[in-house]
Formats: C-alpha cells, sequence, structure tokens
C-alpha cells in the first residue's frame, strides 16, 4: 500500500483544535520572550501499530523552522511497544507547542483503529477482513479511520473516502434496504447486475427475506456464474452466522454445483468471533468486521520535556533526558 | 446550554463519507426509476444519552423535499433506551438513502461521547466534571467530542473549538510543558498570573518538580488570594492520585490559612475512581476526565426500512410496519 | 389427575431385580431362623417432588403379612425435604428385606423425573409444559418417565403408554420426518389436517425448510382457522428458538390477522430457557421439555433399620429409634 | 464378555412406547400410500461409549423388511465422538419410522451409563469397578443399567438380572441390615461365611456399629484366612471414607499379620474421588461406585433423514445426502 | 475480668528489644542536645479489640518523667478502629523514643489475638470458648497470648501461666497420651477422676481408640453422674468433627440417660467452622480454639509524631497535629 | 551463620508455661507409678524452613535422664515437608510428658518465621533481605523472632537483642523521628553522620518532608562519596514504593554522578512485592521486611506417641509404630 500525502488541517493550523491551555502557554512564554529549543518525546500507554504518523509529519513540515529541527520517528504501521518513544523532536518550543494536543490525538485515534484492525487480521490467518465500521463513527474522520484500518492490514474498506485515501477501490456488498425497496432478494441482485460496471464483484446478501441457505441457492441459480459471493449477515434476533450455517451453506452450493461462490460473513465480528470460526472450520472466505474496528479505544499517547536548552530535565516521574531508542529514524 | 447551529459537511452531501454500497444502491434504484416513500426508523444498541441529534437535523433539513417528508424524533440530551426508536423518517428513499452512514456515524459516535460523560457527571454527584480529553481523538472531532461532552453533562471542556461550539468559555490549567520551560512551578504560576486576563481562573499544577502538598503550599503562598485552585495529577509512575493526598493537601492548605483554594484532580479519573474518591470523603472539588469521555466506545445505531408506499414490510429479524414510541416528536 | 392402579412386576418380587446382597441376606437370616419385626425409614438425599409411591404402596401390599405390618408414607406428588422420612416399615423383616432395591429404585427414578418437571412448571408461572423426552429414556421406563413428569405437573406428554398410566390423551405435533418425506411443509400440513380426527389439535412443524417466520404464515394461510398452533424448534445450528424470533412470529402472524394462532417452542428447553423467555416478554404458548425432565438425574434414597423387635438401633451415623416426622400418615 | 441376544419388548414393537407424533405419521404416509426407501441416521450429542446397539439391531432385524434393508453401525462399546453417525438405516420407511423413539431411547440411556462407568474405569487405572446403583434407578432398567456398566468396562455389578444380561456372577458384600439383624459385625460375617458357597468371596463390611479399623480387626481375626475383603463405606455424618483412614486400615492390617485382606471402598465414589485416592496412593483393592454411573444423564441421541428415494435432502440445519463414516460396518 | 498488674521488662527498659535505629536516635539527639516535648500518636492498620495497652501503661509509667508528661489512651479490651489513634503521649522525646518498637510490638500481637478471640466468641453466640492454642507459639509469650484471649471473650484458657496472668483457673481435659500410655479410654477416665481435685472438671477425650459416640457411651456409664463432658476431637484423617456426629453422640447419649453430660468440640475450630456447626443445629456445649488464636496475626500498628514544641508537623502522607479523638481518656 | 547456644528458660522448665492437662497427666501417671519408655514423635502441618531445634535440645538435654533416652531429629535451618516426623525421642513418659507445650511452640513459631524469610530470600534472587518487622511482635519473642529470620536467610536484622542471638551486627537506617525532631533530611543526614561510628553504614531516610528524587539528590550532594544508600519508604497514601519510582532516583542520581549509592525499600514488602520489583528490572539494593516475617502464622507442629514400652500403638487416624524418616540423625 502507497501512503498518501497528508495536508495539515485549518483548524489544526490556527489552533482551534488545541487545548486552551496550550495557547495561553505559548501566549506567556511570548510576552516573556522565552523559546528554547527543546525536546518532547512521545509515547504510547500500551503495545499496538503505529498509525498517524504521516499525517504528524505533515503537520511538523508546516511548522517546525527549517534549519533549527531535528525529528525522530518510527514509521507508519510499525509494531510498538508500550511506553517506547515513536517520535522525538528537538526545535524551538514556540514552533510546536500549540501542536501537542493534535499531535497526541492523531496517532492516539488512528493507533486505535489499526491495532484493532491487525487484531482481526491476526486472528483470520489469510482470510481477507473488509472494514465495514464507518457507519460507526463520526463522517469527520471516516477517512482516516479507513485509512487506519488499511494500515492495520485490512484488505479493503467500505468507505469512499477512506478507500481514496489509502488509494484502494471501495468495497461493498449491497444493503438490506436495497432488497427491501425491490422487495425480493433475487430481484435485486439481478439489477445490481444490470447495472453496475463489470469491475465490481456480485456479493448477495442473502439474509434478507429468507432462510440463508434457500436465498443462496436461488441467487446462485439466477446470476450463474457471475455471482462472485454471498453475504451471510444473519441478526442476532435469530442468533447470529454460525459456523454450523456456513457449512452448510457451503455443502448445499457445492451439492448444486456452485462451488466457487463464495461465502462473506459480517455481523458482529471480531477476533473471538473470528476464531470462533476458524477453530471449528467454517469455511469462511471474507469477513466484514464493523464496530470492533472503528469503535476501537483510541491509545492515548503522551508527550514529555526532556531536555530545554540541551539540558536534561523532566517532570517527576519521568528519566531527566534522551530516552534511547535504536529504531527511531531521523525523518527531518 | 444553548443548542449550536450545525451545517452539513460537504463530504457527507456528496456522499464521500458513506458506504460505497449505499451510492450503488442510489445508482441502481435511479435506472430502474424506483423512489418510494419509505419509512426508516433508527434505534441504539444499547441504552445511553442521546447526542448529535442537532446535527442529524440539519442534514436532513438540507435534502428531504419540503412538501413530501414526515421526520419524528427524541431531543438532544435525551435519555434513550436500548433498542427504542430514536428517528423516524418518511419520505422519498432516494433523497436521504445515501445518508444512513452518515446519520448512524453521527448519532453513534456522539450519543456514546455523551453517555460516557454522564456517568462521570453522576459518579460525581455534584462535583464539576470538565472535559479534558481532546489530546486523545483525531483533532476533525475535538468540536464534537467536546460538545457531547458537554451534552452529557460536563461543566466545562478544554479544547477551544468545542468550547465555541457548546457556547462556552473553555477551562483549562497549566500544562507540564510551561512549567519545564520555566524551571520552577511557582515562576510558572506567577507568569501565568501575570499575563492571563482575570476572567481566566489561576488553577496551579503542583506535582512537576516537588511533593504536592509542598508545591501546593509554595504556590498558595506565592499568589495568595488569587490562587483558585491546585491541581493534582500525580503520575501513575507515583502511584497516582489518592484519597488521602488530597486529605492531606487539603488538611495542609487549611492548616496554613488557605481554606478558599480549590483542589482540583485529573490523571486516569473514571466513574469507579470518582466513587473511589467520594466514598473515601477526599474533599474533591474538581474532576478533569480524559480518556474515559474522548475514547468511549461509540454507541452502535440501526437503521432499517419499516414501511414502503405505507405498506409494512421488514428484513428478517425485525417486526414489520411503524414501531411505535409515543416519545418521539414531529420535528418536520 | 387420578392416581393409576400399579401391579407390581414379576422380576421384583422374585428379587430378580434386587442387589444379590440382599438375597444372600434373606438366605442367611432363614438358615438362623431369624425374622424379628424391623422398621425400616426411607428418606432422599436432596428435597424434590415425591413420586412412585403408589407404585411402591402396590409392592408392599402384595409382600408384608397383613396382620403383622404397619406403613406410614407421604402422598404421590407431595414436596419433602432432604432427609425427610417419606416411608416406614414395620413388618417381619424377611418379608420385604429382598424389596429394598426395588423400594429405593421406584423413589430415586420417579421423584427424579417429577422433581425436574416441577421447576420447569414453576419457571413457566402458568404456561403449560409438555413432556417430549421418551426418545432420551430406555423403552422400558417411557411410561413411568412420562407419569412421573405429569405428577410434576406438566400438562401432557408425547408417549402412548406414559399418558395411557396418567389417564390422559398423549399430546404431539408432527415430526420433521413426515414433512421431509412428503417435501413440503404446508402440504404434510394439509395431509395432517385430512387424516387426523378433529379432537388432535393442528400444531404445524414451521422449521424444516424454510424461515419459520415465512413458514408459519404460510401455513396459517394454508389452514386457515384450523390452524391451532405453530411450533419452532430452530436448531442449535442456526442458533435455536431466540425470544425475538417469537415475537418476530407473533407480530408477523397478527399483522396478517391470525391472532387466534398459538405459539409453541420446544427445543433444549430447561427452566433457565424458560426464564430467559418469559423475563424477556416473549408471547410463548406452550414449551416443549425433553432431555431435561427425562434426563434428569434421580433423587438417591437411602433405606436405614431404626428399630429392631423394638428396640431402637442404628448402624454408626445414624439415630438409633423412629425419627419423628408428624407429615406422615398412616397406609397400611 | 460375550454379548448376549436381545428379545425386542412387546410395547416396543406394538408402537406403544413411541412418541404418538410417529404413529400419528405412519397412519397419515399409509392414507396417502407414501411409503418411499428413506435414509435415517443416527448421532449422539456428546462423545462417550456406545451401549445399546445390540438392543437396537434385536429390534431392526424384527421390522426391516429383508429383502430390502441396509443398515451400517458401530459395534456395542466402541468410543464414539460428538456427531458422528453411528447407525444409518436404510429401507422404506413405514416398516421403522414408528420405532424411532426406541431406537434413539436405548442407545441414549444405555450408552450414558456405559460412559459413565468408562470414566470411573480410567480414573481408576486397573483398580477394579462393581457398579452397585441399581438402587438408583426403576426395576424396569436395573438390568439394562447393569449390562451398560459392563461394557463400560466394570468388573462386576451387584443385581441378580444385571450379572445374568452380562454373563457373569452378581457381585456383593453384605449390608448394613444383615449386620443389624444379627446385632453385631464379627457374628454377621461369620454367619455369612457358614451358609455362603465357597465361591461368594468374603467381604466384610466394616463401619457399621464400630470404628473401621477396629471391626477390621475383629473381623479378620475371627475369620483368619478365609476373609477376603473389609468394606469401607464410612457415611458422610462420619467425614467419609478418606485416603488416610485407607492407609491406616492397610497399615494396621499388616501390622496384625493380614497383608492378603483386601479393601474395598464405597460411597458416593465418582471419578474425581477415584482420583483423590490414586493420587494419594491410598491402597484400595476395589472400588463400589453408585450414582455416579447408575445417576449418568443419557447421551441424547437424534436420527435425521438425509435421502428419501436415493435423492439427497435434510431439514434446515443439517446437510442433505449421506453423512460419511469410514467406521460404520453394514450389520444388515 | 480483673486486669493484672504488669511489671516492664529488663530487656525492654534496656532498650535490648528495641530496633537499633531508635538507640541511634536517642544518641545523636544527646549528642545535639536535642530533647524536646514531642507529641506521639500510635494507631492501628485494621479494626480489632485493643489488647497490651496495661502492659504499655506500666512501661510508661516507669520512663515518662512525672512532671512533664501527658497521655492519653484507650482502655484494654475496647473495639478500636482502623486508623483510630489509641494512644498519644506528649513528653521529652528522649525520655521514651527507644520504646517505640516495645509499644507497637506489645499492642500488636495482644490485639491480634484478642481480635481472633473475639471473632470465635461472637461467632459462637454464648457457647463459651476455651483457648487452646499455646501449643503453637514460643513459650516466652505463652502468658499474655492466652491472656489477650481472655480479654477477646474467652471463657477460659490452657496454659498455667497464661490462667495465673488473666486471673482464672486454667482449663483443660486429658490429653491422648494420658489414654495411650494407660491403654483405654475408660481406664484414664477412672484414673482422672481418682486423683484430681474435686474442683476440676471430669472431661473425657473419646476419640483415642475406638468410635466416638461408642466411648462416649462407656465413659458415661463407666463414671455416671459425675461426668462433665466428653470432648470430640476426630482427627482429620477421620474427617474430623462434624456436626452430624455431634447429633448423634446427643441423641444416643440421651437415649441411653445422659442428658447432662456435655458436648465439647475441638480441632480446626475457627470462626466458619463454628458457624457451620451453630447453622446446621449441631447441640455444642463449649469449643476449644487453637491456633486460629494464638497463630492469628499481629495488627500492625504506627507510631508517628504530630507535634514538636507545640508546633503541628508530620511526615509525608500524615496530617500535621493532634488527630482527634474523643474517645481517648487522660491516663496519666 | 554459627548457632547460639541456649538455656532453657525458667518458666519452661517449671511446667508453668504448659497445657494444665500435661501437668494433670504427670501429676496423675505418678500416682499410678506408671513410668513407661514411650516414643513420642513430632511433625509439622505444612512444608517450610526448621527453626527452634536449638532451643529444643537444649530443654531436652535438660530433663531427659542421660541413661535411658534416644532423640533423633533434622537440623536447624533444614527444609521439611508436610508430616515429615523432624523429632523423635524415646525416653521415660514422665520425664518430658510435661514439655510437649514448649517443644511444639519453639518449633511452631520459630519455623513459622523461618519459613516467611525463606520465602523473601527465595524471591529476591540474591538481593539482601533485611528483618524489620521487630516492631509488630510481642518484646519476649523479639529475638528469637530475628534470629529465626536469620536462619531463613536475612542478611541482617533490627534488633539488638535478635542480632546478638545471631551473632552479627544490627542493621538500620534511620527512623522518621530523628528527621522530624531535627526538623530537615539534609541536617539529619549530617548529625547521623558526625556522631555515629564509622562501621555503621550512612543509609538516608528520603521520603519525609519532600518528593523522594529530591530528598535523594539532597542528601547525596550534602554527604558525598559517604552516603552508602538512600531508604525509600513511601507510605500507602502517597502510592507506596513503585518500581518506576525506584527507576526514576537511579537515573537521576546516576545522572548526577551518584552511582555508587545504593536504594534500599522498604514499606509492605513480601514475596509478591519483591517479584514486582525485579520482573519489571526496578534495581533495588536491598529490601526491609516487616511484618510479612515477623508476622507470618505458626507452622503447626503436633506430637504423637507411637510406642510404649516398645510396642507399637497409637490413636485412631495415625499409624502405630515408629514412622520411618531416613533423614533424621541421631543427636542423643
Amino acid at each position: 500500500m502507497k501512503l498518501p500525502k497528508f495536508e495539515p488541517d485549518e483548524a489544526v493550523l490556527s489552533g482551534e483544535s488545541a487545548d486552551i491551555y496550550f495557547a495561553h502557554t505559548i501566549d506567556i512564554l511570548r510576552h516573556e520572550a522565552l523559546n528554547p529549543v527543546a525536546t518532547l518525546e512521545v509515547f504510547p500507554s500500551r503495545a499496538g501499530i503505529l498509525c498517524g504518523m504521516e499525517e504528524v509529519k505533515a503537520l511538523l513540515a508546516r511548522v517546525l523552522p527549517e534549519g533549527n529541527r531535528e525529528v525522530w520517528a518510527l514509521n507508519e504501521g510499525e509494531a510498538i511497544d508500550s511506553k517506547e518513544v515513536v517520535l522525538r523532536i528537538t526545535a524551538p518550543y514556540q514552533s510546536y507547542g500549540l501542536y501537542e494536543t493534535a499531535i497526541d490525538g492523531i496517532l492516539a485515534h488512528c493507533s486505535g483503529w489499526a491495532t484493532a484492525a491487525r487484531q482481526c487480521v491476526e486472528a483470520a490467518k489469510g482470510i481477507p477482513i473488509i472494514s465495514f465500521g464507518v457507519r460507526h463513527v463520526h463522517p469527520s474522520v471516516v477517512a482516516v479511520m479507513d485509512y487506519a484500518a488499511m494500515i492495520g492490514g485490512c484488505a479493503g474498506c467500505s468507505s469512499i473516502a477512506g478507500a481514496r485515501l489509502a488509494g484502494v477501490r471501495p468495497s461493498g456488498t449491497m444493503p438490506h434496504t436495497l432488497i427491501i425497496i425491490i422487495g425480493d432478494t433475487v430481484k435485486a441482485t439481478l439489477a445490481f447486475d444490470k447495472y453496475m460496471p463489470p469491475e465490481v464483484p456480485r456479493i448477495s446478501l442473502v439474509d434478507t427475506f429468507k432462510d440463508e441457505a434457500e436465498e443462496s441457492l436461488q441467487v446462485a441459480e439466477a446470476l450463474g456464474e457471475k455471482l462472485d459471493s454471498v453475504r451471510l449477515d444473519t441478526p442476532s434476533e435469530r442468533g447470529g452466522v454460525t459456523a454450523d450455517l456456513v457449512k452448510e451453506v457451503r455443502a448445499r452450493l457445492d451439492l448444486a454445483g456452485f462451488n466457487k461462490v463464495q461465502i462473506f460473513v459480517s455481523g458482529g465480528i471480531n477476533p473471538e468471533r473470528i476464531n470462533y470460526f476458524t477453530e471449528t472450520g467454517a469455511p469462511v472466505d471474507g469477513f466484514g468486521v464493523g464496530s470492533y474496528i472503528s469503535g476501537a479505544k483510541p491509545i492515548d499517547f503522551t508527550a514529555d520535556l526532556h531536555e530545554v536548552e540541551g539540558k536534561p530535565i523532566a517532570k517527576r516521574g519521568r528519566t531527566p533526558g534522551i530516552t534511547p531508542n535504536p529504531r527511531l529514524k531521523r525523518i527531518m
């Protein structure tokens, strides 16, 4: 996956999205004419997958003075340890002090999503995971959420904006609403096939009106070789998708000669559920994961000053001076 | 709190932030010339505090056809039950089908934050809660996060953007960085006092270089009557803030005659920790809450069609026809 | 319910079904010409519903010498406490010593079944329970098992032999095999209706080939007013019967005007599951309970001698002499 | 162990012990003149030891038409897996449909007993287990219960009927009642010795009136070399049999020169208790197991049609067509 | 109970039993000629029963200068709360600084024992408790341990030294060794009766050689009216004393006319076991408690300076100045 | 460590500290002129480190008749198993019967302390442990407690009496009281240094008035090379000593050039806390352990007669005759 080029947001640059006390701090230091070269180190509260660093870099490139800066960082997508320093900035403090909130926030939210995605990917042992959870986050972070899911290892994502940021084609099947408006799963699938360009895979959602096994056979018979997959999304009111259901649908499709039709499973999927399917040998060809990724708890990041004008210093609870981390690479 | 006026975002209106399959659906229905009046109902997966409805209303007011729409909803900030219908839209489907992702996402994220805030507020039994967690979310949602925290009952928030949206003055003390740059807590507090306008309360952070009790007395002596509060934020490396520490600082301040100086506590605060302080009788005057609110898991919302052209219908697992909810009010 | 008249079994009377050591004991005592009047007390190891006493009475009436016997007992169907004496026999020991195994065994097995049935009946708070579990016990105890379930409070039972013993008409719906042989649920239901006498209620099993809600509406439309109930028996492979499924089927039947069609639920039913349905307000009209009743663990009964020739005696661990129990009534 | 020859029971053959709905089904199919060759597969709900198959075979041999039947099965006593097909019948459905209840019931009850017996046998690692539990089941199943215990690996059983069915001599010691009637353990043991034929082993029950260690020495001194074993059956009111008690009795017997007298333990024995004795090195020479075996929960068996007239079919939740199981052998 | 008069121990007065650093401290202060009047407060780490204060008072009366001391304290035997000040000394520091170790240690050990005794006494709801645990502590603390048990509410104690300190007659039955040396429980009991003065109650230990119930009856018959009690002390190897055993011994004694013989229970007794006997209605007339009391964990006490020369002061973690406790009484 | 020479205590020799029933027993046996040679075996109820045997030996050497005694024992400090015989006495019973209480009590209390000490020593994997807990036990056992801690493996102890018994110099730092009286940690440390002889290591307690890291640097700068260690003893009210605090103090000392100053940790230390420090890599140079050792539960010891006049005998629950233990050595 090729990394995109981020543009700093105006609300960030203006300090609008910052904690008020950083604005106060810059104000006071200006009055006092204090602008020492200071070293800030940023580290996470728990292990995970680093994400958001590209966006942070774009911000730093814009605000740090070119001749008087030194920035060391880990790469987007790297595994990180609890309390490991992932970013070290040395520059005049007034140039970046206002952005501590944004730097922490970008890394926290994006690393949280990427880490949850990675947990699903690892549980799935090679079965592709598609990020399906944009409906559970505010539209303002749809793009970065799906981008982070891709950094975490997802094979695709459902939002148009997220797919564009990640440089891929968005993935999607069909919603229940289409089938309900048309009033019949087979007719809806045929309409989908009729109007969609050929590069969009034909994936039919088969739990809207009838038993999943029955609808699977009906759409397979209606579309023939063109049918790529069926998607099982049985609601919890009907007991959710079970491993036995996947096996039975597979067996009934095979019995009717549709060995090539794949089975895609969604609805409450998380690493535990993925393990359940893989450990019971259910022949799943793809998982759609929603709120496990999009609702993942951010990974808190903390930023601490460790040197001021070259002299080691730190608040109580921290060790003064540079914290060694041989994995860091100089990026600026 | 007066509710703000939201403006629909361009990325939402364009469908950019939607799941691709909704874009496909609208496309297919246009080809088929199908645009029935359909009724969509939206409900949460668990109980909580409703938030985001104002932003959703602004979106619907913009996209639904004025002469052919009927919208019923609950109010911003109301307590909602698991599976209770909070929004019912009846309008031509093509006018709103593309926005299901955004409607669900706004409600999910904002209600998640507001609900977590309410839990803290209830635990605190009258002691004010300030939202301090913007550093744990992406800057793009800083404003709505702090707004949702205020809807949930917080007495203030730290971000400039969030405070503006909520129509309040931002709350903040001083960061460790200010004290470290200046090199001394008392000097930093005096500088803060010198340059800040009088309406900004003087709250000194007293755990940077020395024992909290010692620094509390020093800043109290330096600022005298002007000192509003001290903030205890002891890091976990030093055992965090304990109830006994709060009591001791209170006792030492009182012994020295500083009965009016308040004590503000932050660092890993959540309802359980708030209960710990209140149940042990620690004299806390305010709590700063970070990731418990800002990192709250969104409350998943689901949108289902229940009528098409006036006829009851529903997918398997749902009951066809309008779901009665006498609490809903017609808003459009 | 009128109690049936039991006939002692030949294998019991002959001592064939006894533990060998009781046969040895009688043999030795005869050689020694020892036949004292002895008092045997029988008590259970845990609380429950007493069942089997009628069959035990029939045995004792046959073997105890009429002029030299005194028997006190509790009634069939009474609630009993742990370690409460439920039967006290005073008679020449040789007349009954061989039957200790049978007396204990009849009470143990029957009381186990009746107790499990009562637990279901109590959980169901008035919703009728039908005993459906004969397929999980050996055919030789089918009749007594279903009889015990009726003593425990069931409203009906499925075996012909059990129903005869309990003096009721057997209850039953239709098996999956009938539907599979006929090949269609609606056709099978129509055939059932065509050939069954009018007093047999029309209960259609609606989960064989299609979604339960869909089949429910189809059989309701096919049979009209004659349809008594639908039976939901969703297999665990499909998540089992959920409370939401019952609610939805009820709602869809009502929407189509079939308010009188009842819903009968089976499949893994036990008190916990019954509680789940009643606590979530699922409109169930009857439960079929299988192995929870028929596979219930017997309640161990113990028989101890407490007097020999009028003198108190007992083994270690027991108290010599008659154990008082004012609830006992003299029956012989 | 040589397998016995079973005779089908009249109540089974007449359908008396069947679920009523199977009688209805046969009735309807006769009216409709439907009698297709159908394939029924039977499988258990959990793993265990298969028992009851000999009795099932005897039934099938009697009812299936000789020229039009094919039956595959596993052997009596084999270990079986959860959901493994243990019996497959292909024949005209009317010939066997009525017996589904009996087939399932025989296998369920007998396999439950055999499986519990096997668990004890495996825990005992070579120490013989005697089935002592007929007093906890209805006399009608005494014989099959003890037979199943022997199939599960017991070295003997206490019922006369069960031992006959299993082709062994019944095992037994002496009951407390014998000792209480005679009034003295030593005298009772001498009477036992006087009248019992030489092939019955002299096993004295030593906990009736005195301390177990004391009575053990007394009976050993009274009987001398003729004493085979002592049985410890300490009631729970006295703390039950402990490993230390067994060791002490062993040591005291040895000290007095009775090294050949064996120690047999009974009273609440189950695999956990057996493990306790073997892991603490208690020198037990035999265990008597009661309700752990005789009160074992039946293993539910399910019978499903998988082909009708050679065409794969199945109810929802099952896979149509023959389920492969290479371990099955054709028996008819 | 009348409180005894304690004499300070020489090893305490000399500082021999103190922590070396207190000796160093006094040494340094003398060199520096520092001997301020200082206030020391002593408090426990958990709630319990205060014991040892009489011994501490004796020490303070000896070392504090009469004209310049003020001591406030709670009374021996009072219930105390966690962190409640139980002793406050105001005097020249050099006069008492060396004794902080001894003061804390006396209170810690004695309060630990008294608190454990009180827990047994409260569980026993009026049934007398005898302290039987001196065999589990070093002989040097036998007297204070049994004294503390009496302060905690015991009705008696077994050590000669402890009983003397508490001003009571020592309690005791007979040891197993007496019975083993004499070789017979009845003979040992008769010998005991023969030689012991009449004021020593005749309590026979009845589990040495025979079953407890049997030996109880034998000693009752041998001693007749002179027998006060039997003591049940069944070893864990025989399952320990059970509630059923107590009931049975009671019933058998009553049946034989020995209603006045009491039953005394010992062996692993603690509050949980006492609850077990009382909740199951076992007719116990007295409990002997051993290591639950004598092996009780000491209650840690802490001593802190709170004023020096009348000025409030305290180490970090404590509040400077006198800690108010209205329950304290001035004792010096 | 060279073992000390113990002197039997007068209260023990006189029988004053014994259970009264042993005094009665000796009295009765004298009247009966019974003084058989008897063998007493002593064993613990759980595994641990044997301590107290030297003191027991001194007692036995004084009371057993020289020409008629045989004593076998394990050595002071050896690891012992649950129920392993650690002492076997064969001698005329009257010579030692009175001392059973003292023998059990010495071994119980001392082995309890030594075992707890050993657990700390093993957890610390080479980091020295100092016994600091005399303030939690009665002064009468201060010396034996600290002696037992040394037998368990401690590197030092704080009491003067215990150190003398163990033949070492007492270990200690400085108490909070010294610092509070002098009013300043640095001044107190300088006074300590001024008056203490050179062989006493300079260990400064650095948590009394200021932050631990700050005071550590101040005392290091004041004493320079003479400072041996700092002691961290942060109270629980301030969160206790954390691993991070140790690391930070180490780092700040090193940064300031004080690499040789060691860090000593105390306050609630037990094996679990020691593991926490070692597993997180905190650079601790010594631990002070208080109530975990001094408040350790005694290990109950039991003494049983196993032979009288050469004949095997035992109470119920024990095996008559000598219990073999090849590890025992003859000591008398």
